[in-house]
């Protein structure tokens, strides 16, 4: 690689123009550590007057980032604007054809298009680089791939979405419902003001289990929907119960392999107060991962936000100007197969269930008829009157019990008119 | 790089043995993974015969590994003896001189003559890597040569003694006393049979953070001492003392820059009992890192054994392989510099002390009077007496005290028979 080098930036938002300071302040120490001499020769956004915190060089603005590509010789280009498809899709695309290196933050890209970009960079003996669209700060794609480059992984799994962790660890402190905190989190710029659908659904943090899944047992990136629940439906109550329990509820990105088959799931999950991951709360993310014959490995640190991305796109900027791995996903991409699915019918695990019904003699026992039909065997029951209202909270722990039994169970509750609502379920980890 | 490459493996008890097996295990992945083909073509160790867990090849073993280097076409060298000086330097020496890449679990030698080998890996365009020499499985130095690549790191701590680790762990849990759980660990091979003093004593760990500092802080190795304290004389009753107080004794290693000098120290510290580092009990390792822009990032994982050592060796031998990273150091010797040493007399802090008396009136008045005379405040006192003995411990929590006057204070007692023993002296977190 040539000793200067070119680099332009596509997209100004919070984590861009954050990116385009640091890159300002390190270029020495960059220099220092690689030997080489970096340069921001063009930027472009789709505002260029919009009110940003780090000046911007108007010189070197492209209203047009497909312009950059045609006009000038850039070695490096950093793709900032997140989206799944449209621009970011094709100037990430136009650059890997003109053999130009990319660095991303953009799961949503990496996770729906990850499989062609990386063969084409691959073709064009480029690197795509992505280290910060998985659990920001904590460089665990670089982890995988390098530190624990030989382990044979089979589980990862871990909080990758700040937000929900924010919410939920905050309705544990301060006792509010989930509509309260989550103004609170927007307030705080944790959650979008706007549309904080993504984050709350499960589906960033489904975005990220997918990279992962792929990296960590060397398979094209999966297409299936295994299972992906999200926080909306977590209650107040929820969290004071488990809480008295002794558990704590985490928005979790599990993947592992069963049976040679790939199970990938985001969904809540009852984890131990006094385990490790039930003691990270806030904005933190933690990811961990079981491998041979290292064991169990534990990465923790902030997930979001400017600092934590602008860390982790700086380490795929050093990695590429070192002339590091070309491999986007470890090995070559020939060499990926597509996964085998995990079939979650055949999924057994810990439950927890809770019923809100009439507080009138007989419901309960309509309750565990229910579940012992369906051989669901409960391990805690406990019944919370509320005397006011005439109703009454069931909350069922249940031993391993098989996903499809339960789904089949909870449906046929659905026309008993003394459960007043569709019973809450939470797996346990 | 060519596409074959010659491995040797010099030292091959427990660690080099396992390496040896996983090497031959893992070839096929390795392959896919670098594209090299790689074969063990010379092993040495002090004895051919000696019973192992995996069988060795006799046809490739040389009885002086200097004849490895003189014979064969090597590319990269295992050093796996682990001596601080004598034939480990000598052969990672002549394996550089001979543009041999060398990597090590060493952390002895590193600490003591890294800066010298990574001088001559860099003269003659080699890589010197030494990512098992320091928290065993977790990959540390790879994170903040890599992951962490343009943070600017102004801390570095951690658990980084399993053993130590371990039998603070045990003596809390099993209510034992030191030597008790010594022997324990002894039988379960956590500590040396014959002389466990260089873990026991802080020697290991300090090792250890020698290396990190000057990797986080690109300085060259520090010669100077600041502060070394090991557990041998953590008392049960500390123990005991500590976890009614909430706190938990852990054997620390933390390398910081305080006004742009080096502080150093390895010594037992009392940490909350709900922090983080308060919960990594028995043999595991944890690693804190502090970073600007990153903050605070966490890494925990197995921190000895062969199959943690063997994850972090393999990891480096991938590294070359794919023709990663030259500077062993992150940046190039010529430009570390030798740090500057902070002046512990200036170092103030939260004190734990214990003092064991007499228990007879003005005793306590004779501690706190001359404590008071040293202007070192007190937190929180305890006496508790022990009436069949006719004695007392009384402890004291200090406020910040700065460690001149502290020394200097519990020098005055000396001589003092009330005192019956020389005052315990364990340093908050």
């Amino acid at each position: 690689m040539k000793k200067n080098i070119n680099i332009a930036v596509i997209g100004l938002g919070q984590i861009g123009s954050y990116l385009l300071n640091e890159i300002n302040l390190k270029k020495k120490d960059i220099e220092l550590k690689t030997g080489k001499k970096i340069k921001v020769v063009a930027i472009s956004a789709k505002n260029i007057n919009k009110k940003r915190k780090y000046k911007i060089k108007k010189e070197i603005f492209y209203k047009n980032p497909i312009d950059i590509i045609k006009k000038l010789d850039v070695d490096i280009l950093f793709e900032a604007i997140g989206q799944s498809d449209g621009i970011s899709k094709k100037i990430v695309e136009i650059s890997l054809k003109n053999k130009i290196n990319v660095i991303t933050p953009n799961k949503a890209l990496i996770a729906k298009h990850g499989d062609f970009l990386t063969y084409l960079a691959e073709k064009n003996k480029v690197n795509l680089e992505f280290e910060a669209s998985v659990a920001g700060g904590i460089p665990i794609l670089r982890t995988i791939k390098e530190g624990l480059a030989t382990n044979k992984i089979n589980k990862v799994y871990g909080i990758l979405n700040g937000t929900c962790n924010y919410i939920l660890s905050e309705m544990e402190k301060s006792k509010e419902t989930f509509s309260n905190v989550l103004k609170k989190a927007q307030n705080l710029g944790y959650a979008e003001p706007g549309n904080p659908k993504l984050d709350l659904n499960g589906h960033d943090a489904f975005a990220k289990i997918r990279i992962l899944s792929s990296l960590a047992f060397n398979k094209k990136i999966s297409k299936a929907n295994c299972l992906m629940e999200g926080i909306e439906n977590i209650d107040f109550k929820d969290v004071e119960i488990a809480s008295k329990l002794n558990y704590r509820i985490k928005l979790l990105g599990i993947t592992e392999i069963i049976n040679n088959q790939l199970f990938e799931r985001v969904h809540p999950c009852l984890v131990k107060k006094d385990s490790y991951i039930g003691n990270v709360n806030g904005v933190m993310n933690v990811v961990i991962v079981h491998g041979n014959p290292i064991g169990e490995s534990i990465l923790q640190g902030e997930g979001a936000g400017p600092c934590a991305t602008s860390s982790a796109l700086m380490s795929d900027l050093l990695s590429i100007l070192r002339g590091n791995i070309k491999y986007p996903f470890g090995i070559p991409s020939a060499k990926r197969k597509k996964p085998k699915i995990y079939n979650i019918k055949n999924y057994n695990n810990s439950l927890y269930l809770r019923f809100e019904v009439k507080d009138k003699p007989g419901v309960l026992s309509q309750i565990t008829k229910h579940l012992a039909k369906r051989r669901i065997s409960v391990e805690r029951l406990i019944q919370i009157p509320d005397h006011k209202k005439k109703t009454a909270s069931i909350v069922i722990i249940t031993h391993k019990s098989n996903e499809n039994d339960v789904q089949n169970c909870l449906k046929s509750f659905k026309n008993n008119r003394n459960i007043l609502k569709k019973p809450t379920l939470i797996r346990l980890l």
